[in-house]
């Protein structure tokens, strides 16, 4: 087990009915929000109605900035940064998934500062304040509501890149799971392919397995996640599956799950990225393709054993030839993601061949911006496996 | 799946060789320290001295207060709040186990209040502020490191009550495994114990086991106490296993183990806390001679379900007959806990039974102070099952 440094403040409230909690923890930062969203799902779904009810109820102003994308665009977080410094917003409300709160924190660290947000992004900065951000969460994928992370993408240069700091963790995050009965099935399943992905990149980023708390964390929140989308999948207004998933999706990326781990480098978020960014596919499906080509990749090149270890604990997969334990443990998650609807081929989702060198020199700039150790061509590798 | 709130702010610093960096955030936080520690094992062991070492290196000034016995007593302090006070010491660094940090807890909120500290234990007075404390843990066991509540014995009234609040969580806790080299094996025992305890108080305070994510997690930590402890009593020095079990011993009681169960109640802790106060037993000796019997209890009144279901993750138990899986649990419980050398019935620990009905009295008061629902007659048949 390697030495770490864990913290996280994020106050989480978390359970049917408490978004109209949302006003009482603004009220205790004061000042004027801006309220971030996207597009109309928090209108149809009552979040908005609740969220805003309870801002006026405790005297809270507010400010809106609407239409934030599903892969969050520079342009619009430049706009937010405008807004909230020309009309002096105290803080940020980011009421929606991800993407909302990826912009948030992006909007909340860039009101604070002088120069471009973008040079958060690139290198060029780095963040030594952000407004205090609540957040109310309605899709569980990202883990974004309780880590201090966030990504956005420059349109113009074709780069989904991230950053974070210690001022970026949301002070409050709101998980109400009944806000996500009326996600489209395909949300979901993104969702739970994100959440999964996030479990295994700083497990798989290290050959060392003596790290027993951090794998056995990890073996059982994929469960969670795994079980309670097939029944979410069956019964979309199964409630507890829905609190679980929730909350297995924020548990899977807020610092726990790479604890005492050499390394914990984002491989397939990595070449992901270069998927949404070219193609503006969406996060989760992007990650649904690579997965299982990542794995095959992982045992070339690393031996089946950590898989194989891996499909053990999570599939119940007992094979005497760790070779074809690793390989059914692929065929397992494939089996998995096909459950959910998603096409897990590059071809099947409108990819080339032809586009593979270009996918992968982009994904090379997150790759060495990250200090990743993957090649070009191993990437390449990987991109072949997933056509 | 039950509502829940979760906020916890402690920072981990966590590895080998961290034990130095209390300075640098001793030297943050400013002003004269409140240096709380036990009897000689610091000394022994290193860590005075590194600890002291490094205040020095970064100018912090610090008063001891050594002497912490491992039920810290009320009188004990007595005298470290007076002694905090008449100092004017802005902090409290609590070097040792988890009756050192729980003891510091106390002096924290001792030394911000005017009247006496027990009012924080018998209901009189709440928290409402705290000196910054940092810790450096040498015994894993209790979690205290990383929660915001704490234990102290009031030797007069034979109570050993527990306080806490918001205030009371570290605000930085120092874990290095390689102070933990030096435990005799009884006291990993105990930590192992305590830690196994944490886990399955809130687990088993309800019936409703739909609760992927918390049953899982409580499952994963569970396996990495127990496969950690059976380690390090093979080989002492078995780094990654110390730090496994640390680790470990933390996240038992850090919050995550109790979300979204409807109930949360720490029955075999207020059982135990009798003993402990009465014969001054280990606490993590107690909890391993109540947690069977309390366990056969909970067969009997809420059938054989849940903990059958716990022994199957557990302990791989298989049984057509659900009763007969549970009595297995049972037993595989108690083989591991002799396994770590500890007896685990009361007459081994010269625990009369003419005793039981004063134990049973005694530990109805923390039931009532707790709010829990178990009767003094239900307390009477766990100690009858653990003679």
């Amino acid at each position: 087990m390697d030495n770490f440094s864990f913290y996280n403040p994020t106050r989480i409230i978390f359970g049917a009915g408490s978004v109209p909690r949302a006003g009482k923890e603004a009220k205790k930062i004061g000042g004027k929000a801006l309220l971030v969203y996207g597009k109309n799902s928090i209108k149809t779904n009552g979040v908005y109605a609740q969220l805003t009810e309870s801002l006026k109820k405790n005297g809270v102003e507010w400010l809106e900035h609407p239409g934030v994308k599903p892969n969050p665009a520079l342009s619009h977080v430049r706009e937010g940064v405008k807004k909230a410094k020309e009309n002096g917003c105290g803080f940020i409300i980011a009421a929606g998934g991800g993407s909302v709160i990826d912009e948030s924190k992006a909007i909340a660290a860039g009101a604070n500062y002088e120069g471009d947000v973008w040079d958060f992004f690139c290198g060029k900065a780095r963040i030594s304040s952000a407004l205090p951000l609540i957040t109310v969460l309605t899709i569980p994928a990202t883990g974004s509501e309780m880590n201090s992370g966030f990504v956005v993408t420059n349109e113009e240069t074709k780069q989904k890149y991230s950053s974070g700091s210690p001022f970026s963790f949301p002070k409050v995050s709101i998980l109400d799971p009944e806000t996500t009965y009326s996600l489209p099935k395909e949300q979901t399943a993104y969702g739970a392919s994100d959440a999964v992905c996030h479990l295994i990149e700083a497990y798989f980023s290290t050959k060392d397995s003596d790290n027993l708390v951090t794998d056995n964390f990890v073996h059982g929140i994929v469960k969670s996640v795994m079980k309670s989308t097939e029944r979410i999948m069956k019964d979309p207004r199964d409630y507890n599956a829905r609190a679980a998933m929730m909350w297995s999706a924020t548990l899977a990326l807020n610092g726990l799950q790479s604890l005492g781990y050499k390394k914990a480098e984002f491989t397939n978020h990595a070449i992901e990225h270069s998927l949404s960014a070219i193609y503006d596919m969406p996060h989760g499906l992007g990650l649904a393709v690579i997965m299982p080509a990542y794995f095959r990749h992982y045992v070339k090149k690393n031996g089946p054993e950590r898989l194989y270890g891996f499909g053990r604990e999570i599939f119940g997969i007992t094979q005497s030839d760790p070779l074809k334990g690793a390989e059914e443990t692929v065929k397992a998650l494939e089996n998995w993601l096909k459950g959910l609807g998603l096409k897990i081929k590059l071809s099947e989702n409108g990819v080339p061949e032809k586009d593979f060198a270009d996918i992968a020199a982009n994904a090379m700039g997150l790759v060495n911006l990250w200090g990743m150790t993957i090649t070009e061509k191993e990437v390449l590798e990987i991109l072949k496996l997933a056509k």
